[in-house]
C-alpha cells in the first residue's frame, strides 16, 4: 500500500472524490496558486458571477419594476440558507451584516428576558465580543469573558462560536443549548466558521438564535450580506432594537407608527441590498446541492491529511497544532502555530503561491473548501510550506504584522 | 414664439441641454419607457455595469488578497459622495443602509448630548420616523411630531428630510441648521431625497451630523449601501452604538477590547458590501461630473415644465399640486394628488408606458433625474397621463393599493 502521505495517495484520494465535480462550478482563479483561505473568502461560483450580471441587467431594465421580484429577496436567500443549518423556512432572513444582525438579536433579547450577565469566550470572534462590551457599556451590565467550556446561569445572555474562528474547534451545539436551556441561559450562536463546511441542526438542537456570515463557506462574495435566524416559536415576542421601514407590518402604509411584521420580517431594517442577496442565495444553494454530510465527510479527511502532512513535516520546523486532533471535535480549517507565523504567511503568499491567512500572534489559519479544495492542494501546499520554512526563506521579511483579512 | 407647452418647446429645451450627453451615460431600458422613478430607483449607469462586473471577476481572481484594496471602499465611497453634498473627505462612510446609519447617529448624540426630546416630522420618511419611535420607546423620552416648520427647543434632537419624499418640498438646510444651533438643537439631516438632486453644502451650513441613500439620485442601484456624515470635529467625540470589528482602532489586533477607530471609521460596524461599494462609488463619481449646478438648473426646468402642464392639463381632471409651486423651494420629484391616485399609477405603469409611483393615500410622484429625463419625456408623459384620466382607463382597475416601492 503506497505512503499515505505520498502525492500518489492524495491523488488517488481526490480520484475517489464525490464531490469533485464541484470544482469546475466555480472561476479558476491565477494559475497554480493553492488557495486554503475560503474560510476567510469563499471563492466565486460561475453561477454567481452569472447571477449578479442578470440581476445587474435586470436593475437597467425593469428599473423600479423589478421590486415586486426583488422585495422577497431576504426571506428567499434566508430559506436557501435555512436548508444548510437545520432550520425551517421563515426561520433565517439574509440581510445587514452579521455585526448588525448579532447587534438585532442580542438587543431583541435584552429587551425580552431581561439577563443580568451577558456572557462571551475570551477568544471569541472580536465583532461579537465587541457588541456584547457596547451593550455591557450601555445596560451597565456585567461582561463575563469565559475561557473552555462556558459555565451558564440562570439569568446569562452568552454568545458562542459554533466553531471557533482561530483554532478551529467545534462545539456541540446541541449539548450546550440543552445546558443554556437547562440553566435557563439564552445562547446566540455564531454559525460564522461552521454554516456549509458542519452539519448544523438547529432545530434538532432547539437552539432560539443565531447569526452568520455568508462570505466564507457559503461563497457568496466580500462583505455579502450576513443572516439570523429565530427560532419560528420566538418571533413575535421579540423586537429588533433597529426598527425601519422593511421591519414594518404595513410598509407601504406609511402614515402609520411602528407595529413589528408578524414573523422573522420584523428583523430586517433598511432597504435590502439586491446584488448581494443574490450570490447568498446562489451560494447557499450550491452548498446544498453538494450536500452538507458529504462536504462534512470530504473536509475531515482534508483537516486529517493537513494534520498528518504537519506532524511529519512541520513539528519538526517548530510548528506546533492549535486545532483539535479530533476529527469530530473541529472544523474546517486548521490553525497551526509558530513564532515567526507572521512571516511565514507573508512568505507562503509572496513566493510559494500558497493562501493561508494570519491570525495573531502566532496563529497560521489553512482552511479547506470540501466544495473545491483538493488532496493534491493540501498536500502541495503542505509542501511548499516545509521547504520554504526549511530553507528560512521567510526569515528576510518585516516580522511586524500588518493589515490582513 | 412657440406655445412654452408644445412638444416643439420640450425638443427644443432638449436640443439646448449641456446635460444631454449624459443620458447615453446610463443602460437603455426598454424601449419608449417614460421613467419618472428616479427619485425611487435611479437608472443602471453603463460605467457601474462594467464596474460591478469587473469586481466581480476580481473576487474570482484575486480570492482575499483583493481585500486590501477593497478595504478602504467605505472611505472611497464616502469621499465620493462628499464632493456632491459638500462635505470634506473623511467626513463621509458609505455603508449599511440608510435606516442602520440613521441608527447609529442617532444612538450617539443620545449617548453625547442626551436630548430632553427626539422630534420628527409628522409626515417624515417612515424608517426615520420608526428609528425615533425605537429610541423614544427605549430610553423613555417623548417624541414630539412636528408639522410643518420645525420648531426646536434647546435639549431636542430632531431629524429632518432636507426634500420631503412625498411632497418634493426643500427645505433651507443652512437656515435650520442655525436655527437649531441658536437655540441648543441637534439637527440629523437625511438627504435621501436631496443628494445629487439639489445642491446640498454641509460645510457651508455647519451641519453636524446626515444620512442619506444612494440608490435614487444617486444611481447606485436597488439597495445599495447608504451614507453617514459627521462633521469632522465631532467624531471623536462620538461612538457608533454598533460596535464591530470594521470600528475597531486596531481591527486586526484581535485579542483586546473595543477601542473606537479615530476619525469616520468608528462609525463602520461588519464587513463592507465590496459590490455595493462599488456601485455608490461610480454612481456619486457620475454626479459629480455632470456637475450639482447644472444638474439642478436643469431638474428647475423640467419641474416647471411638469407643473405648467399639470396646471394646463390635469387640474380640469380633478388633479391637485401638492408640491410647491416656487421652484427655490422644491427638490426633483413633483407630486400631484387626486382621489384615484392608486388606480392612476398602475394604468399609467401598465396600459400607459410611464413609470411614476404612488405615495399614499393620494399622490402620485412625478420624478425628474436630470441626468437622463428629457424634456420631452415630460411633456409625452404628462399627455399620456392627461389621456388616459380623460378616456377614464383607470376606472376599472382594484381600488385597493397594493405592494410598492
Amino acid at each position: 500500500m503506497a505512503d499515505p502521505l505520498s502525492r500518489a495517495a492524495a491523488e488517488a484520494a481526490d480520484a475517489a472524490d464525490p464531490l469533485a465535480p464541484f470544482r469546475s462550478r466555480f472561476v479558476a482563479d491565477e494559475a497554480g496558486v493553492l488557495y486554503l483561505d475560503g474560510n476567510s473568502l469563499g471563492r466565486l461560483p460561475v453561477a454567481t458571477r452569472d447571477r449578479l450580471a442578470a440581476v445587474t441587467a435586470e436593475w437597467g431594465e425593469r428599473l423600479v419594476g423589478g421590486w415586486p421580484d426583488w422585495i422577497d429577496a431576504p426571506v428567499t436567500a434566508g430559506d436557501a440558507i435555512a436548508t444548510v443549518i437545520g432550520a425551517r423556512p421563515g426561520e433565517v432572513l439574509a440581510c445587514d451584516s452579521t455585526t448588525v444582525n448579532l447587534h438585532k438579536l442580542v438587543g431583541a433579547a435584552l429587551e425580552a428576558r431581561r439577563p443580568q450577565v451577558l456572557v462571551v469566550d475570551r477568544d471569541e470572534f472580536p465583532t461579537d465580543r465587541y457588541v456584547l462590551e457596547g451593550y455591557a457599556q450601555r445596560d451597565r451590565l456585567p461582561l463575563r469573558s469565559n475561557a473552555g467550556e462556558p459555565q451558564l446561569e440562570r439569568g446569562d445572555l452568552a454568545v458562542l462560536s459554533h466553531v471557533n474562528y482561530r483554532t478551529g474547534a467545534l462545539r456541540d451545539l446541541a449539548a450546550l443549548q440543552a445546558r443554556a436551556d437547562a440553566a435557563g441561559a439564552t445562547m446566540i450562536w455564531d454559525l460564522s466558521h461552521s454554516a456549509g463546511a458542519v452539519p448544523v441542526d438547529l432545530h434538532a438542537a432547539g437552539a432560539e438564535l443565531a447569526v452568520g456570515c455568508t462570505y466564507k463557506y457559503l461563497n457568496a462574495g466580500p462583505g455579502a450580506p450576513g443572516y439570523l435566524y429565530v427560532r419560528e416559536d420566538l418571533q413575535d415576542g421579540l423586537r429588533s432594537p433597529i426598527q425601519g421601514w422593511f421591519g414594518q407590518a404595513e410598509q407601504f402604509a406609511m402614515e402609520r407608527g411602528y407595529t413589528p411584521h408578524a414573523g422573522i420580517r420584523r428583523f430586517l431594517a433598511g432597504t435590502p441590498p439586491i446584488l448581494g442577496l443574490a450570490a447568498v442565495e446562489e451560494g447557499a444553494r450550491l452548498t446544498a446541492e453538494a450536500g452538507i454530510d458529504r462536504l462534512r465527510a470530504k473536509a475531515g479527511a482534508l483537516t486529517e491529511r493537513m494534520i498528518a502532512l504537519h506532524d511529519a513535516w512541520l513539528v519538526p520546523l517548530g510548528f506546533g497544532l492549535a486545532t483539535p486532533r479530533d476529527a469530530a471535535a473541529r472544523g474546517s480549517h486548521v490553525a497551526i502555530t509558530h513564532p515567526q507565523a507572521w512571516q511565514i504567511t507573508r512568505a507562503l503568499i509572496e513566493r510559494a503561491g500558497v493562501v493561508p491567512d494570519f491570525r495573531g500572534p502566532d496563529a497560521i489559519r489553512l482552511g479547506v473548501a470540501p466544495l473545491y479544495t483538493r488532496h493534491v492542494d493540501v498536500h502541495d501546499a503542505l509542501q511548499r510550506l516545509r521547504d520554504l520554512v526549511a530553507l528560512g526563506a521567510h526569515r528576510k521579511l518585516d516580522p511586524t504584522p500588518g493589515r490582513v483579512t
